[in-house]
């Protein structure tokens, strides 16, 4: 029987009429009437069958999505989303568990996997491809040194006191100049210094969005712009890329439906799909933006670590920083440790986040950032850059042909221009998450495509990283998972049975 | 007219009672017949004049505190809340406010003042007794430098790449090994790394409290975790302190009427008045929680930095970790740049801090931790402390002295047994606000105690810091002060009239 068979509406009553719609969908997934990945009718669907307005039926599933119980998603539909799993409970060690309650900051929102999968990312067991990490062996690590040194010896205990709320000035400056020399119209006091670019993301956020409040999102994305959402409550809609980026038909329906504060975008070596938006794709964007009164946040995280290709301005440059938030760092393209990136914001905007700053952390630490923009001044960066983006390129490469030689007909995979990684789509019947726990026990990891979707679907992808792996690991992982992949076909194309076993080495 | 003469009820509205009340009195602030600082009717009186329930007045009370309209403090009674000031409109230099809107977060909470509070506390001219810093000239530069060069030395890239999200191995022991030696029942995965005590305040509110719950706070407290309060949305409830600490007649009451999930204290070395919470109130605090079901964050920032007086245990060890979250810093004793402090938290608490954190900044500076704990592990921080102790116990001896001699009969002050500053009570007739702009044209700064009160309050009580001020520097500020206070009391105690000059010399 259909979940809403039964349903009956009482306009009279106390309980707006919508609200009784949004709770007869809630006592249906209660009882298992509906359940994860299923799609709910059409509004226009369901208004004409409930005789209401079709905007009663779109506030109901607002108010749904608004408490995470639907996701929306342009052009797609709304579905149920999947149950939220908390962190585990306490173990009873004192046989006293906690007394008070939680905020809905880490009870509503995917927090529970993404430990484990920072975990999985940080792994230095086996052969991961997991995580977008720069190569190790290849940081400027006794010049850094040096530079620390210095700053030291010049001013130690200022920058062992506490500094600036919104940065050392001089770092600031450095990067300011930077972003001008890209076409940015930008000065020292628009920039605020954070904790990598995840800090910035969650000070933006926290300073444009209120719980329930709608934001657009490429679908995929960043994960860790996944987990800020979702801790912050914000209600997500997923708009999908073509091969010039996110599609303008599609947002321009998810801002006339939602009316969002924010769209996050990365149009340069977009994570996890590696895409480029093109420049035509970037006007139309912004000017959408416009049309709508709304925010622009663009992490431009693979800044500098291009390899290949035109170089094509930032949106950031392209709109004159009016209504574009401007996020990157320095954790991929130098030293992920140091911890430092930023956020590039219109004046309105970066007054808030150094409030925001200031209440979070009082200023990241002044010893890092003076020993960072020592290093920079001294040209080490470029220094730097001219080693590695020759040997990602490298990687890249030997990735292409280990997956040309490795992998079966029926898996494709993208060409990134620069970055750190590639993005793998699977063939029917290969599962991701299965092949993640089978390449697991393989010693071999990779970050698995749900991760970069807001609504828990993207089992059909997965991503590799280069950059951080050894050549001769490269190609010695891609052969196990080459394996397990055409293991796993040949069981689809011959129904289940037992596993094959295989040859290759366990790593 | 009282603003409630006027006041009709309509009970068959489709608006509930206690939102007409909260809407009455909405109104009144708006048209100006109540206005900040005025005293609301006790619940009691209004619901007796009014005919209603007096939990439907405690329900209107409640929505305007929930929306930052009025304050409530147990024993007080509720007030009309100052208006919050929002940052300065953006400067219309592009001719181009900022495009959509912005969340509650960095509206509805007084992050105005603080920045330039924090620029004060900041400041580096003249004299400050502003800001709580230990003293610059005493910090171990060279000694840091060596643990930094040894690590870089020994696992460069290790500590200049991604770290585990709950902090770095060897100092999360540390710091276990180290509340072990104090009493607490703690083991290194309990302990989360934090940028600063800061962070680990605001991580642990927004694990705790969603937007509108209640709080208890010490009143005054330290104003780094109003401002976390604030930006949260939380609703806080001030309990005053009495010789021996937070009053339990009073935080009884609190917990009883508002139901808290939190009550946030600095026990030892309180922050601004430097109390010192007895052993027996320690016990009571505890006992009060855990009747009422409530959790209790420590904030132990002074640990190690008394030079006097019996050491007594922290809640946490006397409460055996159970309800109690205890966060300390290394920013106080040691080097305010590094930024880490900790929080020490129960398993169900400490994994959603971790997640939280994952979310916020993905981890504090491996580098900078290894560093530090490098640093530990050779008795840097014994040497250390055995160095600054006798060196800020001599500084409080110099300010109580200069205090003594310059300052008139009427103005009472604390004589802390540790930490970085001392609190000052003004006479009647003496306003600490005025004080602060006549004493900042005269190059001497100090904290107002408005800084430290939920209500905006503290115009009598100001907070000088003596730890970071050379013992001439001390003698100076204070005397300028002095002057300054007797200016007031003499102007007071004559009327209104022209200001008194006065023979010393501008610092």
């Amino acid at each position: 029987m259909a979940w809403n068979a039964d349903l009956k509406l009482d306009p009279a009553s106390g309980t707006p009429v919508y609200r009784q719609i949004a709770d007869a969908i809630v006592a249906a997934c209660r009882d298992g009437r509906l359940s994860p990945g299923m799609r709910l009718p059409p509004t226009r669907d369901l208004a004409r069958r409930l005789h209401v307005n079709r905007n009663t039926v779109v506030a109901a599933y607002e108010a749904l999505a608004a408490d995470g119980i639907v996701t929306s998603h342009t052009g797609r539909g709304t579905f149920v989303a999947e149950p939220v799993a908390a962190p585990a409970p306490a173990r009873a060690e004192t046989g006293d568990a906690w007394p008070s309650g939680f905020s809905r900051a880490v009870e509503g929102s995917a927090l529970a996997g993404l430990l484990s999968a920072y975990r999985v990312a940080t792994s230095s067991e086996g052969i991961s491809f997991a995580g977008s990490y720069p190569a190790a062996e290849l940081m400027p690590v006794e010049r850094f040194r040096v530079a620390l040194d210095a700053v030291l010896a010049r001013s130690g205990a200022e920058v062992l006191s506490y500094g600036s709320t919104a940065g050392y000035a001089p770092l600031r400056e450095w990067i300011a100049g930077a972003m001008r020399g890209r076409g940015s119209d930008v000065s020292a006091d628009g920039i605020l210094i954070t904790n990598g670019s995840q800090q910035a993301l969650e000070l933006v956020f926290r300073t444009l969005l209120d719980r329930g409040d709608p934001v657009v999102v490429e679908e995929p994305t960043y994960t860790g712009a996944l987990s800020v959402l979702g801790s912050l409550g914000a209600r997500m809609v997923g708009v999908a890329l073509d091969e010039e980026g996110m599609r303008p038909d599609l947002l321009a329906v998810a801002l006339e439906r939602h009316r969002p504060r924010a769209i996050y975008v990365q149009p340069t070596i977009h994570n996890p799909t590696t895409r480029v938006m093109s420049r035509r794709r970037r006007l139309d964007i912004l000017a959408l933006a416009e049309r709508h009164g709304c925010a622009v946040v663009e992490d431009d995280w693979a800044c500098d670590l291009r390899f290949e290709g035109e170089e094509l301005p930032a949106l950031h440059a392209l709109d004159g920083g009016r209504r574009v938030i401007y996020l990157s760092t320095f954790s991929k393209k130098l030293l992920p440790g140091l911890r430092v990136g930023w956020a590039a914001a219109p004046r309105p905007v970066l007054e808030r986040l150094v409030a925001l700053k200031q209440v979070a952390d009082h200023g990241s630490s002044p010893l890092l950032q003076a020993a960072l923009q020592e290093f920079l001044r001294d040209g080490g960066l470029e220094e730097h850059l001219a080693r590695v983006r020759p040997a990602y390129r490298e990687r890249r490469d030997i990735m292409l042909a280990a997956l040309g030689a490795r992998f079966p007909g029926g898996v494709s995979w993208t060409r990134p221009q620069g970055g750190l990684f590639l993005w793998v789509t699977l063939p029917e019947g290969v599962d991701g998450n299965d092949l993640f726990v089978a390449a697991r026990d393989r010693n071999v990891l990779f970050s698995r495509g749900g991760l970069f979707h807001s609504d828990g679907s993207g089992q059909g992808s997965l991503r590799l990283t280069y950059a951080s792996v050894a050549p001769a690991r490269i190609e010695a992982g891609v052969a196990v998972l080459g394996s397990l992949i055409r293991e796993r076909l040949a069981g689809a194309a011959a129904g289940p049975g037992p596993r094959a076993a295989d040859g290759l080495p366990i790593l």
